[in-house]
């Protein structure tokens, strides 16, 4: 056995990977994704040049990113196995993560023995909005609406939430999202991810993890609270003094704060500019400007209230605006975040794969040694 | 942001938990579970009790054992979506971990809102043997057999596979296997529960990230190869020469040396002692003396092969005598190691959930960060 080290609660600070998918400089406010810099690469290429980046180390070329396209354009539909189980569990006003979990779980039955990994990569990605956009309906009481392989994966997803083909700057505002949060550092869900892809295990067994990790609420990643804060507000007006009621209660602003970013998010102002495009293109701006007052205010409010802590705007709040923005309820936000999130997931179980060895930690025994077993009736 | 140490690869010698569900001792040769030596417990105690202990860290009253197997008994039996499902996948001759997975993911979507931690515990450990024994039983195109409230855990389990009620010395047999194997220290498996667990996700998340970091073959615990060892040298006199002939050929004797005891697993003695219990019941010594004569052989030709190395039998060896002779298939002995281990898992969720604290590593960056989109078509 090798020596051991001290207790490290959380695992705060060791490095258990290394990577090449993405850096997170919180003191600088930097993001690089897959060797871009994010505000260099997430409003240019599509989703699918984006996952094909991380998983291949380059950019597609473009016979390479229409295969790539087509390929996944033909795993989208859902086995009729899975679509049951959507079907009899769909009745339970079940959490979208779970229908996520157990219908994802599903998807590598098929697999072939030869590149199972592969196969089950491009089946989980290709099949994550088809899954949610089917639970979500099946919970409303609506037929699941069969993907179209003509549409691009973005486009393709709020086709099946909507039922209408999205306009271009909706679909690109879409791509955007998911390009951004497609991959962020040794995040909970991505280390569960590699931890069971160490094991040698199979790539479904690891993204099934990973949404259950990512389904806690210490994982971050709830944008929902930092919208209905907005709307509560209602208008710019009534900001200041809103916001500072709830500061004075003790409660927190809702997409501000970072525990890694001490500056600004890099992700926001991608995803404000995202939001923007689609917004104008619409033609309804109120929430847009709404927003972006708010943010003033609050940023205003959080140094009065807590000078020098610099409390920025994080991911949350402008990933609010964007999914409300272009149609999805607020249950949908977390499992429109695993759509995007999942190709990282994937990339880091390729690397993970690569690296070959299994991650196994150390526990420390606290308990006692020397207990006597009594029959149960003399206890 | 802390301060980040180096990378350790596999995270090897780093504490991540603190707990008193067990402890291992490899120089010693040394297992203690919930405050018990191994030995002082194994073949005493209950799989229930067991559990209890791990849960509650006491053994339980007369009344309190009497309410949880009770309450275990009523929820065996799966929810008819999970049966669906089974026998919906049953004829893709699915792996047995596959099926297991994809069934146990389904178990928490009834769990009720208050005390849903001790309601998906409980549904899980109740439910794991209903699920492999029914997997088992459709692949080979049987009905599923319904459990029989009347019996204990591990008795119903083999009544379940085999369609009759075991006798005592079998039942005492298998419920000692997994007593002995419910925990065992911070392995990948046990490590997944508690980084899903961390992020306050709920325990079926956890269990079903679990079963796929165990699935992995370099997990361990794979002794089916073990028992095809000696079913292949048929006769002792044979085993000299063919172990050593394994060995000039470059292969490792399955069932012999691990990766953190360094003498006798305390594990083999207890299982060995339990197979002969109930190999003796059923009067044919015959399997059990020859695995008895071949592990003495072994451990001799591994000396003279590696001196000075004390490669010992370890808890796979008579793993595989004390499942194959209770009656299960080769591909039924991984799933059956779960059905003892995800009394740990849940035992480790549980501590996890009272630690409160997110697990979180970091990892080091080696990609570059200056790469320039280029449009597709110029690539």
């Amino acid at each position: 056995m090798s020596s051991t080290s001290a207790y490290v609660p959380g695992l705060e600070g060791v490095v258990a990977a290394q990577t090449r998918m993405s850096k997170v400089d919180g003191l600088a406010g930097e993001l690089v994704i897959g060797g871009f810099k994010l505000e260099a690469i997430a409003d240019k290429a599509s989703f699918e040049e984006m996952v094909y980046l991380l998983w291949h180390d380059r950019l597609p070329k473009a016979s390479e990113l229409a295969d790539f396209k087509a390929s996944l354009a033909e795993l989208r539909a859902l086995p009729q196995a899975t679509m049951d189980l959507l079907k009899a569990v769909s009745s339970k006003q079940l959490d979208m993560m779970d229908a996520l979990r157990v219908a994802a779980g599903t998807l590598g039955l098929n697999a072939p023995k030869d590149g199972a990994d592969e196969w089950n990569a491009k089946r989980l990605l290709a099949a994550f909005p088809t899954i949610v956009a089917a639970a979500w309906r099946l919970r409303n009481g609506q037929e699941p609406i069969a993907p179209d392989a003509k549409l691009g994966h973005a486009a393709n997803y709020l086709y099946m939430i909507e039922g209408k083909a999205p306009s271009e700057a909706r679909a690109r505002g879409l791509e955007t999202y998911l390009n951004t949060v497609i991959d962020h550092g040794l995040n909970a869900s991505t280390f569960t991810a590699r931890v069971i892809t160490s094991t040698a295990s199979d790539f479904v067994s690891a993204i099934v993890g990973a949404i259950g990790a990512l389904k806690g609420p210490l994982h971050g990643g709830a944008p929902g609270p930092a919208l209905d804060m907005v709307v509560e507000i209602g208008e710019v007006g009534r900001a200041g003094e809103g916001l500072k009621k709830k500061l004075a209660a003790g409660e927190r602003l809702m997409g501000f704060g970072h525990r890694v970013y001490k500056v600004r998010d890099p992700r926001a102002d991608v995803l404000a500019k995202a939001a923007h495009e689609f917004y104008e293109a619409d033609g309804d701006m109120k929430l847009y400007n709404l927003v972006q007052d708010v943010e003033k205010v609050a940023i205003r409010v959080l140094e009065e209230h807590k000078p020098g802590r610099n409390l920025q705007t994080n991911v949350e709040f402008y990933t609010a605006l964007l999914l409300h923005g272009l149609g999805f309820p607020t249950d949908v936000f977390t499992p429109t975040f695993a759509v995007g999130r999942v190709g990282g997931w994937l990339a880091h179980c390729f690397e993970q794969r690569e690296a070959g060895r299994i991650i196994r930690p150390q526990s420390e025994y606290v308990g006692v040694d020397d207990r006597a077993y009594v029959e149960v009736g003399k206890r």
